[in-house]
């Protein structure tokens, strides 16, 4: 049933992970009890996505510039001392000011030529949440969302009122300005290339409705590629900091042509983003964001379903099944010809070094992207690392977008902060380690 | 850990459910094969709530009533040969219509003084799913999130656009109007004791401001009882028909004195109501619908989570434990003082009735609510019922709203379609029987 292809990974090695791997018991695992014995150290991981769609060649260079960009400003953050959360949201901040992805500026037009975004992001340490849905005239929408999460950790408002955590359209934009979020003019977000993607969509949409009179009954056979337009770009990230707690983030300007106040799976709880540090439930700390066509997204809330699955011991094969069996075949998409999505994973633990003479414990990071459209572009560094790596994923040849997958990863070791301390200060940090874990599968589970 | 208070449920007779019913083999589970071969009988089965929160004693007749009206409502629809969604869909119009309830007509005014209402909708049998939020000017926000659902069931768009599946505001309204449903003047929105209940919040909210100055350090401990003016009237409403077809709605104004823009748990995916009908992989089908804080209900997915929790085999159990630890206990409110909800849930299978000498096929239904409010007010019918039964449950004196919860429920057996033409035409159908599970509980899990 599954099929291995010979498409080679952008990982170097070829370790199982699994071996090297050794969780900790749950009890042993709050990783920020000894912070205040010594001085900090700072660091972490961060994963994003510019999407999950089709990305052309000849953009490929601008998608890869704009997810390194966006890591070297997380990984800048984690150096200064912040949580992941704010680290998660920094990457976000970068993302969304790219004109080439469908997130902030440039942001797809939706019916009436407007542009509303949806944004969420969540904290794995409080398991706090905030989102923004069909929000307009704000530069950046997960800048709100992260606002509504730290405004809602600060408890009750007066007289008893619980915050909240999810906004939308005027109202969500007027709570911005009223905590200090400047407005933007509507029609700076719009770019040269958005307004083109509007005018053709809408050419495109006049004339398949002229061909199409008896439209309400024949539409179901009426499948154009909408994915050939890279119209999904749909961005995000995940992010551990070095006390172990974990973030995500995701931001979308929607699908083309959404009807005005349509919300995506980038507001939607479980659904655009998923973030839960480990506890006495958890072995493992997780963090998921999504991208893709967020009515499908949502259906399978498919954020949430991934992190759950990540508790299982090997990832690799927890987010496989996962992808195969509650996403391409899950029965709330029975009815859709092809499924179409993507997901960046983090899930980390403590973990103790057996393999080099001295006894170092740190975190293990294992981070798995996974999408059944055409592309997905990621890139991920490591405070210890002096750049970022990317990489565009493509569904191999051959293979039928919606209906297969593709699915890669690798593993990262980061020093723990108490850790760092127990070594001589000239002593020389081993390298981070990207491992494939597989060749990229390609699935084809939907006749 | 769990005290049982001697306090009188509604039901007459004390049977142990678990005893008389054998779920079929998944296999056996598709109940909708034989339907064509004999002509149609219809019935099936309803419950709806008036919210959890606060019901007083005063206004319990007005309540009770509502509850009544909605049940008759659905069961009509259910006589006249609809599906489930659509029986349930004519619950919740007239609970929005009541003057009484949080929901339609009456809802709770937000700080600038208009109504935003939140519904959405879950069909069990297509898994389609509908929802609005904070959408102003229409009568029932229900049948704008039903046709929704009705809409994406018929496929893709023009063009190959998806339909969305979840519109706020603005949009909302526009897409309503578009679709045939008139728009409401706001104004008539509104009621006497709505309109009062706003003013005494504003004087109430600028009276704790006033004595909070230091509100962003300050504000937690501002701990006003926001439960206490029946403020959290969400209603909802599950419902299996005589195919065994599930679904289920839920429809709010939201919070008093809520931000404009926000969106509570009735227009949040898994969290305001969810149905799915039995198949392969759930032995059950489940229907459930909440009421209460929304940030509360929508942090903790509490209708997925009832929803999935009841595919184990003791359904009162199950909800009692899901209550428990995915609700009040939950690691994601561990901040929360007070976690305040309730839900109506309801599950059925095919069962084989060993009791009386002939071997009749039906469907048995188990319906319970649970609530951590003060109180809930329910109300139930079947087809074969010429009245429903209506009930305000009550926590037990001297426990505490929002760290304690009451659970009640009953059973009630369907006869299924095939079956009803395999008796005398003068047989006598079985009344159906209202069975306590359980004295309600009462638990004390937060100090």
């Amino acid at each position: 049933m599954i099929g291995l292809s010979s498409y080679v990974g952008v990982m170097e090695s070829e370790i199982n992970f699994a071996e090297e791997q050794q969780p900790l018991s749950p009890q042993a695992n709050s990783w920020t009890n000894k912070q205040d014995q010594k001085p900090k150290v700072f660091g972490g991981f961060v994963l994003v996505h510019a999407g999950a769609g089709y990305h052309s060649e000849s953009k490929a260079k601008e998608y890869k510039h704009v997810c390194k960009r966006a890591c070297q400003r997380a990984v800048e953050q984690l150096k200064a001392g912040v949580l992941a959360v704010e680290a998660v949201a920094a990457a976000l901040v970068e993302l969304e000011d790219s004109p080439f992805t469908n997130a902030g500026m440039g942001s797809n037009l939706n019916l009436s030529g407007e542009i509303e975004c949806d944004a969420s992001i969540m904290d794995g340490k409080s398991l706090h949440y905030g989102a923004v849905g069909a929000i307009s005239g704000i530069k950046n929408p997960v800048l709100v969302a992260n606002r509504l999460l730290s405004e809602a950790q600060k408890g009750k408002l007066s007289a008893g009122r619980i915050p909240p955590c999810f906004l939308v359209g005027r109202g969500a934009h007027d709570w911005a300005l009223s905590h200090g979020i400047p407005s933007w003019p509507s029609e700076k977000m719009a770019t040269k290339f958005s307004l083109s993607a509007y005018r053709r969509n809408k050419r495109k949409m006049e004339l398949a409705e002229k061909m199409e009179p008896g439209q309400t009954k024949r539409r179901r056979q009426s499948s154009e590629n909408e994915n050939g337009s890279g119209c999904l770009d749909t961005v995000g990230a995940v992010v551990v900091d070095l006390e172990g707690n974990v973030a995500a983030a995701v931001s979308s300007g929607g699908l083309a042509m959404k009807h005005s106040g349509r919300v995506g799976q980038a507001a939607h709880y479980g659904c655009g983003c998923w973030a839960e540090n480990g506890c006495n439930l958890n072995t493992y700390s997780t963090a998921v964001s999504t991208s893709g066509c967020g009515e499908h997204l949502i259906r399978t809330m498919l954020a949430r379903e991934c992190s759950s699955a990540m508790q299982t011991e090997d990832a690799h094969r927890a987010l496989l099944e996962t992808m195969q069996n509650k996403f391409i075949s899950s029965p709330f998409l029975a009815s859709e010809d092809r499924v179409l999505g993507g997901v960046i994973v983090l899930r980390c633990c403590r973990c103790v070094e057996t393999q080099p003479s001295q006894n170092i414990q740190g975190i293990l990071v294992e981070f798995l992207w996974s999408h059944t459209t055409e592309s997905m572009c990621v890139g991920y560094m490591s405070a210890q690392d002096s750049k970022a790596r990317t990489h565009i994923s493509r569904l191999p040849p051959g293979t039928v977008p919606g209906q297969s997958l593709a699915i890669e990863g690798g593993v990262c070791r980061l020093m723990s902060v108490a850790d760092m301390y127990s070594l001589p200060m000239n002593h020389v940090l081993p390298s981070v380690d990207w491992i494939r874990l597989d060749a990229p599968l390609s699935l084809s589970v939907r006749p």
